[in-house]
């Protein structure tokens, strides 16, 4: 069965066949899937392997992040895969654990040739050294920002998110409102963005900072660091913790120690992952568009996979939106 | 610098040097360790592409589940990718969403001879189905089991695990204990395995039976499924759930409700996921051994890939154990 076949029996171009199934975005939906519908009946299965290397392909992109057992990158996983597989790329994911070593050998080309490009999340990789990289692997950074990096990259306004947020905290009433996630050990600069955005918050209404440190955004540390908060005099009414793992572990804390969420002290994260929509209180969050992120990563990676080498770097913003639940608005 | 001279740097035979390069089985740690030190020294980067082609390989395998943003397929995925980073292989992740079409996809090749080898958490697809498939790509089946299915397979006890679950709130006095989780939906198995685990348990002591049927294991079912069991007169004093999220959800159902956790409604889960160490109450649960799963798959994985053709499948069980936590112990 030739392409010349299938291009007739759908009525379309041998061209357009040949679009189709090369995974090429310049086709309508609709003629796309009059396409995949003669494919599918005539259980047409090119040997994309084959085809790939011909064209220096392999049909294989990695995802390259911290941890996928934490939730928002699981469920941005998801989002990742399913763009991806409009372009009928297959998604390899590899797990650095914001180590460095780790995500220099993911940048340095380790991947031994077998993929065509790298959405790359970095936690420990600084400015510097990316820009130093050799490898000409295509590149996109998604989420976590490095300053003037030389990569495309995507992500929230997280300053303004981080604002929104504090304001809402302001505009409940609350006065002793603290920062849970600062970071010393990481270079890829969101924690900073959410500090700003919380600091600028404050400063606009002459409020006082408290701000809480953390290596890691996972459970355990929140309720570690809430501890810290609760022993405080007096202690914080209102905390933004900048994310909803680190919010969870605090909302554990607070609760164990006989207060009331959001009475004695409101809470408020940042990712919107399902565990904040069924927690008791459920959780008042900011919840970036994962979808969005997630498909301009990869229409990023597909121009730079597609495009020539040496063009300059571009920046783009997915949405986000506040969700206030009970942590911060009560029952 | 050739396989010899590396050989020559690590003090071992070429034929060792090779082994490690290509991710056989047959090394001593120490060896492997030996060599992968002066290949890192060296920065010693093989063309896998061009040699996994060469012998009719991708080096790379597929893990494909229902949904990856499930937090026990996550944690489960970790620690795949983990155990297959032993072999040199790259995971790509399929989601199926558990629907029949898709799985079959995954099932018949349409993998495009990109992957070398499939793990499959199955949930739509039948025995009779899998027997039928020409595909012979090397299959492992995960957790999920299809009865008499012809291909390998590895999961907990189910039956036992779901018996301990249960003989542990009888142990507590409870005697209206309820099952939420039953499915008609699935083809997998693992439903009827949990709900025979309950029945034998209730069986013994002479308790009646209360079951709640859910279409899927998220947490929305699990707040619906609960509202219907609140709804009885009367009520059940437990609640055994087929898996962690069902049981956050119908937590959060219990709690709304005015009703404490365990003292009006015991909750049990099962799955360990993270979210159920932090909620509050802290849920009780059965942990399998994920990293005992994951290890055994791809193992039974490799050596179906290396082996002949025609081997009898195997089934291999991996450990778990019963996690008392706050939702049916109290504070």
């Amino acid at each position: 069965m030739s392409l010349r076949d299938i291009a007739r029996l759908a009525g379309v171009s041998v061209k357009t066949v040949s679009n189709v199934v090369n995974g090429y975005a310049h086709v309508s939906p609709e003629t796309r899937a009059k396409v995949e519908k003669v494919l599918a009946e005539l259980d047409y299965r090119p040997n994309l392997s084959a085809r790939n290397l011909r064209r220096g392909r392999t049909g294989v992109i990695a995802l390259a992040l911290p941890e996928l057992d934490a939730p928002y990158f699981a469920e941005l996983s998801r989002f990742v895969i399913d763009a991806a597989a409009e372009h009928r790329w297959l998604v390899v994911i590899e797990q650095t654990d914001g180590d460095l070593d780790r995500e220099r050998r993911v940048l340095d080309g380790v991947r031994d040739h077998r993929v065509d490009g790298v959405i790359l999340t970095p936690f420990a990789i600084g400015a510097e050294e990316l820009a130093a990289r050799t490898d000409d692997t295509a590149l996109v950074l998604l989420g976590e920002r490095i300053h003037d990096g030389p990569a495309d990259h995507v992500a929230i306004d997280n300053v303004r998110a981080a604002r929104d947020v504090t304001e809402h905290l302001i505009g409940l009433g609350r006065t002793r409102i603290a920062a849970l996630g600062a970071q010393d050990n990481s270079a890829s600069g969101t924690a900073p963005l959410r500090l700003a955005g919380y600091r600028q918050a404050l400063a606009e209404h002459g409020l006082p900072e408290t701000v809480a440190k953390v290596e890691r955004y996972h459970r355990a540390e929140g309720a570690a660091a809430m501890a810290g908060l609760l022993a405080l005099d007096p202690r914080p009414d209102a905390v933004f913790c900048f994310n909803d793992l680190l919010a969870l572990g605090a909302m554990r804390t607070i609760l164990a120690a006989g207060l009331r969420v959001p009475e004695d002290v409101a809470l408020a994260g940042l990712d919107d992952i399902e565990d904040g929509r069924y927690s008791t209180p459920t959780l008042t969050t900011v919840a970036p568009d994962k979808a969005e992120l997630a498909r301009i990563a990869v229409d990023l990676l597909r121009q730079r996979i597609d495009g020539r080498p040496g063009q300059p770097p571009r920046e783009a913003r997915a949405g986000y939106r506040l969700v206030p639940r009970e942590s911060t608005l009560g029952r």
